[in-house]
C-alpha cells in the first residue's frame, strides 16, 4: 500500500514560511578527537528550515536525519567539533530539503571544564553553557558561537560610598588624611557583591574557528573574580580579596569583554558580530542589572583605537 | 556628606553600549479602564538605555522610577492601556536619562479571558500570555504587542494514512468506493493530535493600536479547534469532532494566523512587521515541531494577494 | 443520546489511587475584603482526589467546578481570604466526589506588597512568592500556607577572615591591639555577600490561621539586610552597612526564622509543622547553599526553652 | 597565619537543624562499566547533612570533596553504577562530618538510550530523566531510583462518546448492529490524544537494586503507545494505530505501572515504596491532568492479590 504525502500537496494559503522544524530535540554528542578522549555531551537542538509558499509542509524528519549523519560521522572524524557541529548539521539540512533555501539549526549545551582553587589547588570542576547557532544557504554558512559563565562582582559605587564614610569615621580620631588614605589602601572596603553571569557570542562565516575555551577565559578575565566549586578557607579569602580589589560595574564587564574580544580574535573580519552580555544577581535588589553590547567587530575595532 | 557619583566618571574603556538596565522586575500593574473594572496583573520588565562611551555607568534607579511615574498615572488615566504600557515607559525612561538616546522595555504578563464551553455554555476562564516590546528614540517610538494561545492540532497526513488503511480494510468487505466515500465522511478519521502554542506578534509605531484580544481570537480560529477549562461530555464530543474535521498542520496554522492578519489590520501600515509562531508539543514525539513567519505586512499582502 | 460514562466502569487493575485530579490550572483569583480593595491574583492550582480501587476514572471536571464555586463565593464574602482559599477548595471537592475520601489542593502564587527605601523613604513595591496547601478528609482539614521572599545576606566566616588579615596588616603599622580592635569596630569588614531566598510554611488544622504577612516580615528580618526595588544612594549605603554588620550563614538565617515563629505564633497547636528553609545564590560558587528545619511546633518551642 | 573557624562556634540560637548543605552542584559523572563504555552524563546534585543544634555552621566543601572522591572512585571501578552513586555519596558524606547523623544526597540527569523505530527500524535516540535520593545514616541507607519518560496517551471516555456517535451516524444508513459493530472493529475511532509523561520511582535500602533501564520499559509499557524521534510514513501509523487501540486514562497508566512493578520487582521487600506518576499533557485543556500511587510494595502485593 502506498501512503499518501500530504506534505507535497498545495496548500489553501500560499505564503512562504521563514522557517518550519523541530525545537527541544535532546540528543546524545559524542565528537572524536585527534589525541584527547572524546566529548560526550547531552545538547539540545533546534533544526528549521524555510517553505515555499507551494509547499503544504515540510518533511520534518528529515532534520532528524539530517542530524543523525552528522553525529555518526562526527564519532569516527576528530575534524566535527563542538564548534562546527551546528554549521555541519545546518549544510546537511539544506542538502536533504530540494525545495529549502535556507536552514537554521542552533544547539544549548552543558559543558565541563577541569579547574583549580587558587591557593589550595584542590582540583573541582566547572559545569559551563555553550551555545550555538548556524544558517546555512547556498552562498554562504554563517556560524555563531557562544558560552555563558558565572563570576563574581563587587559594586565600585557602593565601594566608594564606603571609603567616603570610613574616612569621615576615622577623620574623628585625630588621623591625618595620608594615614587615613594609607589605612584604606590595606583594608578590603565592604560593598555588595553578587553572582553575575557573562556571556559572548561570536558570529562568524564559518570558514572562520571561534575557540569557546577562549570565550569562557575572556568572561572569567571580566568580572570581579572568578567563582570555584571548591574553596578552602585560604581560597575563599584569596577570592574576596581580589573580588574587593576589582569592584565592577556590569558595564565595565561588558567593557572589558569587548577590549579582550578585539585583542584576541585578530584573526576574525570586520563584519563578525559579537555580542557581550553581563547579568548581575544583584544582591541588594530583586531584580537583576545588566549591560550588552551587540556590534560588528569592525566597528568595535575602531571604537578601541580612539 | 555629599555621596560620590561613580557612575558618571570616564570609563578605563571607551566603548559604547547597546543596552544597560534591569531585568526581572516584577510589577503590580493596575490600569484604569473608562466604564470597566481596572485590569489588574503582575508583569515582568526588562527595562534599559543606551549608554555612550563617555560614561562608566547608567543610573539604573531611573528606570524604576519611571516605571512608577508611569504606573501611578495609569490608575487614573484610562488612556494607558496595557498596549501602549511599554511605549509610554520607554518615553519616561528616554526623559529621564540626558546622555541616552534609546529607550528599550519589554514586559511579559498574564491576562484572563472569560469564556464558554462550546455545548453546555458553562461558564469558565483562560489565561494567556501576553508580551510587549517598545523602543523610543527622540525620532520615534515603535511599539510590538504579542499573545501566547494554546489550542489543539490534528495532524492531517496521519489522518490521511488512516484513511487510507481503512478503506483497504473496507474494500475486503465487499464495499464500493462510493459506500466506503459516504462511510469515511460520517466517521471522523483518528490522527495524532496534541497541544499546540500559536503565537502573534505586530511591531508597530506607537500611534498604530494593535488589540490584544484581537490577535487572541486569531490564533484560537487558526488551529484545529479552541480548548477549554471545563468541558462536560457533550463539550468534549464537540470538541473532538470539531479539531478531526479540521486537521492541520504547523504550517497551516501559521499561514491561516498571516491570512487573518492580513485581513484584519486593513489600517496598519506596510512596514508594520509580523511574526506568527506555530509549536505544537508533539503526542508522538519528544520533541516539539513549529513553523513561523516573520515578515513585514507589506510583503505578505502582496504573496497574499498573488 | 445518552453519552456513555467510561470513569465510572470498574479497572481491569483494582488498585487504589492515591490522587488523581488537575495540575497546572491557572486561575484568575478576586477576594472580596472588609474594607480595602479586593485582592487580584493569578494563581495556579493543582487539585485531586484519591480514588478507591473499583473505579476506572475521576471527574475530573468536577474539581474545576469545585473551584469555580469557591471563587464566586470569594468575590461577595469577604471572610474567603487568600490563607484559607485552598482549605475552602478542598472541602468542596471532597464534597462533590461522593466515591472520595481525601481531596488535595495547592496554590502557587505571587502577591505584591508595597515598601519603602530605608532612608529616602521613596515608595516602591515588592512581588513576593506565597503558596498554600490544604488537605480535606471527613474528619480533618490542615491547612499549609508559606511564603518565599528574597533577601541579602553576608557571610560571617570570610568576614573574620578578612578581619583576621586587616588585623596582621595594621600591626606592621605599631598599632596596639586597642587601637586595631576600634578601627575594625569603625569599619564595615569586607565579605562576601549574596541573593538569598528564604521559606517558611506553617501547616496547622484549618480552624487556625497562619496570616502571610506575618511570615514574609519574619522572613525579612531574618537576613542580613531587607533589600528593595528602589534604593537612591543614601538607601544603598543604609543597605551596605546593615547587611555588613549581621553577618549571617544560612544555618543562621534558619534558626532567626525558627525563633521568631516560635516567639509570634503562641496560639498554634504542638503539632503545627513548621519548615523554614534558606537558599543562598552564593556569589563565589556556581551552586547554592542550603539550610533547613522541617520540624512541629511543640519540638521547636521544646529546644528554645532549653 | 591560623584562619578563623566560625562554623565551630556555638549559635545563639540552638535549635537542630534538618539538613544544610549545598544544592544546584552540576558535575561531570564518568561511572566505569566492565564491558561496555563508560556512561558520561552531567548532573544536578543536592548534598546536605543534619545539623545539631550546639555548633554554628556545617562545613559545605566537605561535601564537594566528598563527591570528588566518589567520582574519582567510579572512574577505576565499574561496581559503582548510576543507580548506586547517591548512597556512595550519602555515605562518604557521613563520614566525613562527626558532627552529623544523616546524611542526604539526590541527583537528577538525563540518559541517552539507543531506539529502533518500530516498521522501519530506523536507528534513533532517546534522552530520558533519572533521578535518585539516598539517606545515610549510622543504622542504614536508603536509595530511590526513579526514571521519567514521555509517551502517548488516547482518552478513552472521548472514544466511547465517538464511538456512540458514529454509532447512531450509521444506524440511519440502514446496517444492522452486528454490520456496525464489524465496521466499528476495523476503524481506529477518533478521540483526543496527547504528550503523557510518566515516572516511577522505588525506594529500597541499599543492598537491593532497582535498574532504572527496567523503569523505563515499564513506563513506556503502560501508556497507549511508545512515541520516537524518528516516523517514517509507515512507523507513524503504526503508532497511530496502536495508540487509538490501547485507549488509557492517566487513572489507567498509573494502574498498569503498579501491576507490572508488583510483576517484575518479586526480589525486594515489602517495605520497598513505590511512586508511581502519569501527568497527561492535555490537547483539550490548558491544564494537565494526573493520577499518582505511593505506597508501600506490600500492600501493592497485596491490593493486586485481592
Amino acid at each position: 500500500m502506498k501512503l499518501p504525502d500530504v506534505q507535497a500537496d498545495r496548500p489553501d494559503i500560499t505564503v512562504d514560511l521563514s522557517r518550519v522544524g523541530v525545537s527541544g530535540l535532546k540528543k546524545h554528542v559524542k565528537l572524536a578527537r585527534e589525541q584527547n578522549d572524546p566529548v560526550i555531551l547531552i545538547s539540545e537542538f533546534d533544526m528549521s528550515i524555510n517553505l515555499p509558499s507551494y509547499r503544504k509542509g515540510a518533511n520534518l524528519s528529515r532534520n532528524l536525519e539530517a542530524m543523525n549523519t552528522v553525529l555518526e560521522r562526527a564519532i569516527d572524524e576528530p575534524v566535527v567539533e563542538i564548534e562546527s557541529l551546528c554549521a555541519e548539521v545546518a549544510k546537511e539540512i539544506l542538502d536533504r530539503h530540494e525545495y529549502g533555501k535556507k536552514a537554521f539549526v542552533s544547539m544549548e549545551s552543558e559543558y565541563a571544564v577541569e579547574r583549580e582553587a587558587p591557593v589550595s589547588n584542590q582540583k573541582s570542576q566547572e559545569v559551563i553553557e555553550i551555545f550555538a547557532e548556524a544558517v546555512a544557504t547556498e552562498e554562504e554558512v554563517s556560524n555563531k558561537v557562544g558560552a555563558r559563565v558565572k563570576g563574581t562582582t563587587t559594586c565600585p559605587c557602593a565601594q566608594e560610598i564606603m571609603a567616603e564614610k570610613i574616612r569621615e569615621s576615622l577623620s574623628e580620631k585625630d588621623l591625618s588624611k595620608e594615614e587615613i588614605d594609607d589605612l584604606l589602601d590595606r583594608i578590603p572596603i565592604a560593598t555588595h557583591n553578587q553572582r553575575g553571569v557573562g556571556t559572548i557570542s561570536i558570529k562568524v562565516p564559518e570558514e572562520y574557528f571561534v575557540p569557546i575555551e577562549r570565550l569562557v577565559e575572556i568572561i572569567k578575565d571580566s568580572m570581579s573574580s572568578e567563582i570555584f566549586e571548591i574553596l578552602k578557607r585560604e581560597d575563599e579569602a584569596h577570592v574576596v580579596e581580589e573580588a574587593f580589589d576589582n569592584p565592577t560595574f556590569v558595564e565595565d564587564v561588558v567593557r572589558s569583554m569587548v577590549s579582550d574580544v578585539v585583542k584576541d580574535f585578530s584573526h576574525l573580519p570586520d563584519k563578525a558580530v559579537v555580542n557581550a552580555k553581563q547579568v548581575n544577581k544583584e544582591s541588594i535588589h530583586s531584580h537583576d542589572a545588566f549591560a550588552e553590547v551587540k556590534s560588528c567587530l569592525g566597528d568595535l575595532r575602531q571604537e578601541m583605537s580612539n
